[in-house]
């Protein structure tokens, strides 16, 4: 399989990799959720060439995760924000910060304290069920294809003997 | 940033992005939760080069995520499979899925059901509190440095003024 086909794959895993599977794409999307929104704050955080960023930065726009906004107008300057389809990445973002806090601390510990403003308590990240509220644990999940006729189940470790 | 630097970053997500932050590297852990253990199975549904899939599994192995285990001894034949630390990516893999399910599903609306074995329903993950069980959004977590005597707000939408 080739790069330019992961898009196109009947995968909601391939589509979204298409995407953001990228390692400064990731890194710039983070950027985005600490609220940094234009060019050169991003050069200078990151340290990526500009071409590098700029080509990031219009894929992001093109797949409509972030905007392309005009800040100012003489001279027009524009800044990206998150658009609601971007803002919907943030599980994904914290997934990766948690795992990296939990898994990859090292012997100083974990790096960093989350804190959720609504209750103002510290916590852990959950992913839970919508229906039930139960944890949800990849042995208890399964994915079936929505297409009628077609259900071939995947994305379950459940199905382990089957693949 | 040279790329070999995020591994050094003091952010867990740099850390993680330095272990995950591959498009094949997040395809073969894709298929790592599907069951696949095998090399051939990867090679023969990602269609890649052997050199990159030897060079992926590689390095998720020295990561500690996937485990290179003997299964066969004459010929000696290995496979790789999750550990508790690949396990523990599942959240970021279920977000990603979600994400691509909610997000790039194009006209034919969402191409995938979840269900939670555990209580036989349909859902869509969320991210909850720990400690108030509430949905988790971007603007209500703020993350601190767990440093005593350095505790520099970031990882927050919330902290937008002063980035």
């Amino acid at each position: 399989m080739r790069w330019g086909e992961l898009g196109s794959q009947p995968c909601s895993v391939a589509r979204t990799i298409s995407v953001i599977g990228d390692r400064w794409t990731l890194m710039i999307l983070r950027d985005c959720f600490l609220g940094v929104r234009r060019f050169d704050q991003f050069q200078g955080r990151l340290g990526i060439t500009r071409h590098i960023l700029a080509d990031r930065l219009r894929k992001l726009t093109r797949a409509g995760v972030l905007a392309r906004v005009a800040y100012e107008q003489r001279p027009v300057r524009y800044e990206y924000r998150l658009t609601g389809k971007g803002l919907d990445l943030y599980p994904v973002l914290l997934a990766i910060l948690h795992w990296g806090d939990a898994q990859m601390a090292g012997q100083g510990g974990r790096p960093l304290l989350l804190e959720h403003l609504a209750c103002g308590h510290g916590f852990d990240p959950l992913f839970t069920c919508s229906h039930c509220g139960g944890v949800l644990k990849a042995r208890e999940v399964r994915a079936t294809t929505a297409m009628p006729g077609k259900i071939s189940r995947y994305w379950s470790p459940t199905s382990r003997s089957t693949v």
